[in-house]
């Protein structure tokens, strides 16, 4: 196990119902005007928008309001965010939404305590070294930006999804109630279960063989998250099967289940591509690259890939072909994702062959010797190979 | 999933040599004087104290210390502890050592900013607003004191001992090197595990039934725990298993593992009375207790407790009998618990038959109705025929 850190400053309220205490919270971080960032017009229609308002009022919290988040969320609206912090007053950020609008709500928070341009954090050129306080109302499980240390933005008069790590990331409070997430399509809660998945195996397919605790609580998370996603996106009014998908939104992006390993991340940097270029979810991008991806890198550690499929698709062990049961498991993990409505193939995705090689190139640099990936380093050959294996 | 709110203020600071963290971490919760609470004089022997005042020192914080915390520790240093704290200014207490260590420094802290008797909050007359900052260098993996919200306390006089619960109980930080416990004899160490153990099956052993991803996390680190229990039993000088062991004790007693869920704490509240009365480590009683308490109450849940034995002690599950793989699962944890060296017998662990009536009359009724246990309330009867199964 690796030397580590780890703080979790969020307060987290689960249950139907709780974002009836968005203004005690608030309060309680000693704010007094809140701007809350929404996405579609859904939020305000549903009544969540106007019962956060209610409370924020109840609670003597002043507001002003930003819809507008899309999937993928861009810059642009960050930057009217930064101007309406600045020119209201606000003192904190409420995010009503998902993943997108918890992003866009984290980065107005840290550039309307900066100078500069906010891109400085995405591009590299500057770190944050304040922020304002940020508080999370939830309404889909999937990106765990409601606890998470990252943020990820898209500059779209280029087409560059970039994502920001730092403490500062973690919101002060998160209010999660499974009920919201009932109404979305059953296409984005498999999206969002995907999601879930893709933040577990990131940490899940490390180098050291000295993690069996962390292994066993990602290989238990995971397990949970494939169950309910299957019940969800039958019957998104099961309510147990939404707890189980908002909790593990929740710990799988904030490293409860996986601290003191190498994680890789490979997989999202290639899936930032996709989604920046053709804007789909992110959650289905994932599904089509992170099959790809373990069919690639599946021969460097075949005994991990093999105990996944044992553990978590319950494959039986060919011990005299261990790559054949690592094989099973990605199958049978290729298999889940369509169960549950999932593209697997760049053309189900709507991507275009042509563009692989771009997309390699794109594709960020994580690592000093201008490779990806923190367990498997990918030049941008192997990328290409990756795209080329999902081109079927 | 049953509502709840989460808040783990504890930051984790883990690896070899982290104690050298103290001062840094005590100057950054703005304190100037520390007092230092530890155990025995092999902390000073060792060189561990010394490495702590010398970062102290480096940090320009000021401290006294007070050493002689016993297993089950005692109100009486308590007492001694809240004087020197008022005498000397003290601002923030700083734990060396194990979960009695830990208790001794969160019961000073609570009691230097009353002006009652401390004790008044362990016997339930008050409960405690303010306290200080405790921060704790953890020398051994079991009570997972660290970040918990709870503390255990014996009345010497009455041998009474009392736990208390409040969110005020959560350490500031922890520093966790998994070196320092290779030094202490292995039943210390098997006792550790055990206790780590009990607290997951505390809340492992649910009614509720919608529980699968936190089952999913309270199995996994089962599982781990028991593995490098094996180990380092053997091998206290294994770091990996002192690893898992010690991340471990964190996480099994602060609810990352087990939200949302109804816990039972029977067996605990019967385990205080056996080290109250005959001073044996709290491990070795859980080891006496815990299978006592299973046997007696698996019937009322027999699938739970062959869920138990199928994931966690990989038992074959009897589709026609499911008790009889209820009942395999006790035997299985009963077996592991004298591979390590524990007792499992109330003769075993040195207690006397003839004192059973009392045990179980003085056992704290946790029930507004004067039963004890939160998922299988027991009257002083059932605690006395749960006594009776462990006297074999």
């Amino acid at each position: 196990m690796k030397n580590f850190s780890y703080h979790i400053p969020t307060r987290f309220v689960f249950g139907r119902g709780v974002e009836a205490e968005a203004g005690p919270q608030v309060r309680e971080l000693g704010a007094t005007k809140a701007l809350i960032v929404y996405g579609g017009g859904s939020a305000v229609r549903s009544g969540l928008i106007g019962r956060v308002e209610a409370s924020l009022d109840g609670a003597g919290v002043a507001h002003v309001a930003l819809g507008g988040v899309k999937p993928n969320p861009r810059d642009v609206l960050v930057y009217e965010g930064i101007e309406l912090v600045r020119r209201e007053g606000v003192d904190c950020i409420l995010a009503v939404g998902g993943g997108s609008v918890i992003d866009t709500g984290k980065a107005i928070a840290h550039g309307s305590c900066y100078d500069g341009d906010f891109w400085d954090f995405f591009c590299g050129k500057a770190k944050p070294e304040r922020t304002l306080p940020v508080g999370a109302v939830l309404t889909m499980a999937a990106a765990g930006s409601e606890s998470s240390n990252s943020c990820v933005i898209t500059q779209e008069a280029t087409k560059t999804k970039r994502g920001l790590r730092t403490e500062l990331n973690r919101p002060r409070f998160a209010l999660l109630n499974p009920e919201l997430p009932m109404t979305l399509p059953p296409y984005q809660i498999a999206c969002g279960a995907t999601d879930i998945l893709a933040h577990i195996m990131e940490r899940y397919f490390t180098g050291e063989a000295d993690v069996d605790l962390t292994d066993r609580l990602c290989e238990g998370a995971m397990l949970a998250v494939i169950r309910a996603a299957r019940v969800a996106v039958k019957d998104p009014h099961d309510y147990d099967a939404q707890c189980q998908l908002m909790w593990g939104s929740t710990i799988a992006h904030n490293d409860t289940l996986a601290v003191g390993r190498t994680q890789d991340w490979g997989s999202h940097q290639i899936e930032h591509e996709l989604s920046a270029l053709y804007d789909v979810p992110h959650g289905a991008g994932l599904a089509v690259v992170f099959p790809a991806w373990m069919r690639y890198h599946m021969e460097k550690n075949v005994m991990r890939f093999a105990q996944f499929a044992v553990r978590v698709y319950g494959c039986g062990m060919d011990f005299e072909h261990p790559e054949k049961t690592a094989l099973r498991g990605i199958e049978a993990h290729e298999a889940f994702l369509r169960d549950i409505g999932m593209p697997v193939t760049l053309r189900e995705l709507g991507a275009r062959p042509e563009d692989i090689p771009a997309l390699a190139a794109h594709t960020k640099k994580t690592n000093p010797d201008g490779t990806t990936g923190g367990v498997f380093p990918m030049t941008p050959a192997d990328i290409e190979a990756i795209l080329r294996l999902a081109d079927r």
